[in-house]
């Protein structure tokens, strides 16, 4: 409705720009799970990639707004294509909050009471889910949530597909995702077995540096001051950002990660003691969406090492007797592995 | 319907209505906080100053009484627009109370039951939040609602927009209101991060002083006498405060806070170790406020240094080592720093 | 339905006659409590004491049995007058239980639901509350009632109006009446907080004196073995009492409190410790209150003391230090500020 | 429906037997509580003294079997004797049950819901205290009920009415039982503020004398395999306990306690520490109710005595210092004032 | 539907066989507890007793499908019998499972929604208590159920008939079944007060005989390979079975436990300390269903010895002082008293 | 819909592959839990193994989709058997989710609420349970699901048959399926009671070989990139899997475990104290099965040694005096005894 903040206008915070990029090229990544001080832009910084991002072109009449390119297709689309043509239409990639209070059944859809009301028909009416598929999912305060629903999302970012189990209906349909949820562990923290089911991890914090801080302040007044101006001085940066996506999704197909550095990858996890095999899978889908946005032509070492850190944080078994905290144990890894 | 009393027949409390004045003026202050002892004049003073204020113009039959010059507007409008022509009205400024058991239904706004049974259409039916737009919202004991409301009622007030997503409604509609919680501490305080969302927070006592006491309780006594010929007593200096109210809102766009201010803003947040950058805007929005009610031509370290407590008293961490209470702390830091 | 006993036929307990006269006479006072022992008479004072007062006047028709003489007036009157003429009828002063277990609906109104689900409208069906208005409003037991209830009791209470903003209603109705709410300390305090909301505070304990007790069970047996002809014996001194109410109603308005009285009700305050000025407004108004019954030309600071333990005794704060009782330390400050 | 257990077939537990018959004479005594060992017979007690009772006459079509003689009625019997002729009919002396699990609406009454839904009308459906009208109650295992219900029972036994304030209806109905609570302290002990609203309590013990247990063994399989002629046995002792009682129903009205009893009677409460003048009450009722059963002239000395202990023993203060139980305190204070 | 596994062909385990036997000639006898381990066939027994006894006539189309002998009667019977002639016929013996979540309406019975809501009439739609009607009602881990359900289906159990008071509903049917609980001490205790509320309490455990074991072991193999060949094997020992019970059954009216017996019960529940006299009663009905059993001509000492630790282990105080098991006591007792 | 994983290509967890095969041989051995880490493919596995195994032919119009062969049959069958001739179909074995969050409605089946608002009549609508016929139910967390659910899931797993008794409802369906729970003993145990109940009982770690985790990386990432290819790699393999599990289904009826084996198995129970008898039956029939697989002509010792870890590892008692592990308690056992 109203112009968002310019993506590119965001001042510092990169581990958290970085891993948004990565989810955009990747979704498979997992969900994104952002830590941090409250007002540092986490919402913000969400909105303004998703307007940046080209329109997508969607199956008209489509409840769940599909690709005309995909295969298969959910039932609306089933239905739709056995008619005589397909009519398709543009549609900004949705960006859906997950509002504190918002009922299950909006979330995940639910029978349309209307409908069975009046018509006497069971017909499912999709829900926020549905709303999300194609562009992102932003939970703030994702710790607040009710743990089920929480692993609920989680399941079904996963699997691009949320399945419906309830008041009688028995159905699926494509709920693809980005997932970032945002909290602040000084609020309570997720469980560790939620947190690991998140692809990425990143820290956020308030700068420190005065300059940056007023920065931050002067760019904010501007924006709220007259925002379509605002947005105008941004418009080429945010462009540029655009085409390092669109040619990082073309590219991730042909790029491979080799045995050498799956190798590296299992040391590391073995190392710092991540449980279960996300670990590695993640680093390696991360470092290659990574490459492709940088346009390299080969995974490196260094691309694994530049996403160890959101990769693995929140993976790590607390050690009693090695109080170091998670980002410390990876970085001395890192070194000693990798040197 | 009855005559409120006089907002400038309160005696003293000159924190608590300079706050309100500054929310009047600059809404996206965020919302305000007073706390203290019961008794003290916290609803008066807010229903006294929104009966003081001159009615607005709104469109008639507008569920929301939008304002007819608003660009863009709500569905009600949008609908209306469409006709030939819009026909507006004059309505006093709004003061909604949250009252003690109010359902979330009414709070947040419901489907419409009886259009839904007896007509078969799901239709919005407005709630307290739809009531007090443009206007103020007063909920009386903050710390005894359910966390998730006041946090959802905060989050409304600072978006300005109202989302519905429940009971297979989907909506959205504006919802600018200036938020007014109070409550007494001693009865249970607010979570941290529940205060830290207020934009200012005010604290009001019981005056000691005897002279001031009896006054208080005459002008009480004779409000309650005769609420008519009380208010006339006070007209004139209400309408005084009509006038600084409205040139002040003139003013507000032209004021600017330079970034040597902003520098001396950030400087003390650092100080005092407020969390986020949500002490700088505030400090910011407020400065310039008060030099708008002030008629000043300049926003100064003045202006900034009258609104410091109001806009960072509870943001500050608790330091166990240091049980100096958050008034002291910034007391002290403005000194060092500013002097 | 049956005959009560009679009110001048209670034996002892003269502060809690006194403190039920006085808000018979202004019902401002804001509510009374009364503490002590089961079966001292707390529910027979208040029964006694509507069933001597004089028939009111009503508008027939009206829901709320609204006096005919005031002004404005609710829904239902302005409905009603808008017709051609006005039908009024005599009714009793009610006196309404609140008994335990009646639901939240039944106490505040709500939706009428057979007219709803019959009619498809939504008319508000009135509650106890709507009940009470013009009368009394007994709770037995009031600390065993929630909390949030004896709060919007009080409030409802103090401004006379219940406001309902639920299940799709939104409106308000005059409930004005003298709340009496009774309670054994024994069983579970009031939360402080809710304790300072009522007016005044009265204290019944069980009789000591055996001539008295023999006085309280020979006069119950005459009593429940012939009604009629116990009532009859003590019809005149009844009569004497109804007679005091009526001219210290009519008293009331002509009666002031100097501003002497009150520095030395503020200075009794400030010394015993109350929060807010509760405290002063009550003893001023239940000062006057008893001048008027007494017939007495002037509020003097004889009235101001023998009111002081019942407006402030529920009002101060414990005093780890000084452990004693409430009535002591006003006794106290009594005796040193106004010898 | 089948042959209860024969009232004066109960071997030994004289104190809980002549509390059941004071009970049945004056039922203003307020309910009877009744404490001890499961399996001693405290159901089989009631229902075989309702079984003697003569049949009561009863309006027919009235929905709480009213007596025809009672003045004002119930609201069914005005509308019944509005028309032409009352007819009557005769109904044994109700004993109802609550079972465990019995909702409060199947208690107290409720909206007849199939009359609401089919005929769109408020019809009241009488629960089991309309049931109980003129009868017994009675609650096996009354520290199990919630304590509101218990409460609630008690003030409906006391008043003789059961007032309706729910679901939107607002009635009144007669309900004049003899409430009897049995338990088992070990299971959980009543709160004192719920003994003392019972009238009379008795305590009942499992026989240690084997000659007695064995005739408890020997009548309970004599009637289990033959109750018919069990109770022809037993015939004649229950026609001469149900002479009994009718006499001094009659006798009760022209029984006086004079002031000397009275003061005894006050006495004896100050002296045993009970509080209110529950138990003055009490001792003056049972031992008029116990002289009219024992066809005495006048009440006396040994009559209190006799009644003492079930009178007195539940409303006794815990003295931490005193450990002594209440029954010896009773006896004790009674040997020292009475002797 | 399938072959149960025949009652004679379990292993072992002959005090649970003893106490069902005793249950299906003596129903009175108040239910069965059996505790202890898993898997040692508590719910086979139970099913193979059923599967042996003789088919019941039942009056067809009565829902309680009573015994067409019965006198009395329930409200279908009385309502077929008014017709012209009573169709019979037989069904096999009723054994009902109370499976975990089953929901209270469909154990006791409730209201039959469809035909309220289609036809407007409030029918009883019968529950499981309904359907185990003559036969047995076998609950696995009746500890893990609801105190007041236990408590409630034990009444049942014992009262022979099922009262319900709730939804409007009110009316009795007879519910004559042998109650059998089972549960497994370590998943948590019965309340003591419910454990004496069962008649006979049996021990089960696992066989620590390795050929016992392996014999339970090849039973079951042989049984799930060819359940009706194995059943076939084991028919003639299971027509033993019936016969005794169907003897049994007969000669119990005539057989008398003299008083000298009784003494000797009295004697050692005084001993053992059990409370009330349910002790006693237990002893008296389980020993006169043994000697049927076993043909004798007369109640003796032995057979009381016999069931002196079902009746009475589970009614013994926990004395702390004396840690001795309850079978130990019993057995103590039983040595010293009837040596 | 797409492609699963293939089974045989899964890496390494050979305990938790034989154990599913064993389930899919003999499904009355009860139920796999699977416990250990996140991300080491059991759910992949079970997946991948009701792929590859060949349609199922089923009775067309079913709900239950029963085999045409079956003797009896469900209602639906009943049904439609009787009509003239039944039409069959070949259906893919089931795999059934529960996802977190089914209500239990849709797990057990319910009431059809369309069927019985719009035609007034009661019609079951199957659930989950129904779905899984003929199939497995895999539970992933099973330990996070409701204690009573479970319990209710694992007695239909044994049985075979689902029992509904509620809701007005009383029918039973077949319900024979493989279920799978698996779970994190890290984030909650089940209790020990219901442990037990589950057949086998099979432990997955995250492999620590560096080469391991490797190649699991890299087929996970050829089968993400084109599942089709991947698939056609390992065809055979798992042709070869399907083969072994056919011919071991035919052949296991005809596997005999003589006495001297079944001697074997009880003191191996009785040595590690396993309750009941569960364990025992449970090495009998997986010993069985294995031998099936294998294409062993006799069950030998070295079948039941390779099943007793999975067949008792969740059987043992905790025993605070000796904190070996169960695993090794019956290792040490089986080497003490079967060496």
């Amino acid at each position: 409705m109203s112009t968002p903040y310019p993506f590119s206008a965001l001042v510092g915070q990169d581990e958290m720009k970085r891993a948004i990029l990565i989810g955009a090229v990747e979704p498979a990544i997992g969900g994104l799970l952002v830590l941090g001080d409250r007002g540092t832009g986490k919402s913000t910084a969400v909105r303004g990639l998703a307007a940046l991002l080209p329109k997508m072109r969607a199956v008209q009449g489509c409840r769940y707004h599909c690709d005309p390119q995909a295969s298969g297709g959910c039932d609306d689309c089933v239905h739709l294509k056995s008619g005589v043509r397909v009519r398709t239409e543009e549609l900004a990639v949705p960006v859906v909050d997950l509002p504190l209070g918002a009922s299950e059944d909006r979330v995940l859809g639910a029978l349309d009471l209307e409908r069975a009301l009046v018509d006497g028909v069971k017909v499912f009416e999709p829900g926020l889910l549905a709303k999300a598929h194609r562009g992102f999912l932003y939970i703030d305060e994702v710790n607040l949530l009710e743990d089920h629903l929480v692993d609920l999302l989680i399941d079904v970012a996963a699997s691009g597909e949320n399945v419906i189990e309830r008041e009688g209906l028995s159905l699926r349909h494509p709920a693809r995702f980005v997932l970032i949820g945002s909290g602040n562990p000084e609020e309570g923290e997720l469980r560790p077995q939620l947190q690991d089911r998140f692809g990425l991890s990143v820290e956020v914090r308030t700068p420190t540096d005065i300059a940056q801080r007023v920065e931050v302040v002067r760019r904010r007044d501007a924006y709220e001051r007259d925002p379509t101006a605002f947005a105008a001085t941004w418009a080429k940066a945010d462009a540029k950002v655009r085409r390092q996506i669109l040619q990082a999704r073309e590219r991730l197909p042909v790029l491979n990660v080799g045995d050498a550095l799956l190798q590296r990858a299992a040391e590391l996890c073995l190392a710092v003691g991540s449980d279960g095999l996300r670990g590695e899978l993640t680093l390696m889908r991360a470092a290659r969406a990574l490459a492709a946005l940088e346009g390299a032509d080969d995974v490196t070492l260094t691309h694994l090492r530049e996403v160890a850190q959101p990769a693995l944080r929140h993976r790590l078994r607390r050690n009693p007797l090695d109080e170091t905290a998670s980002g410390e144990r990876i970085e001395r890894a890192v070194a000693e592995l990798w040197a």
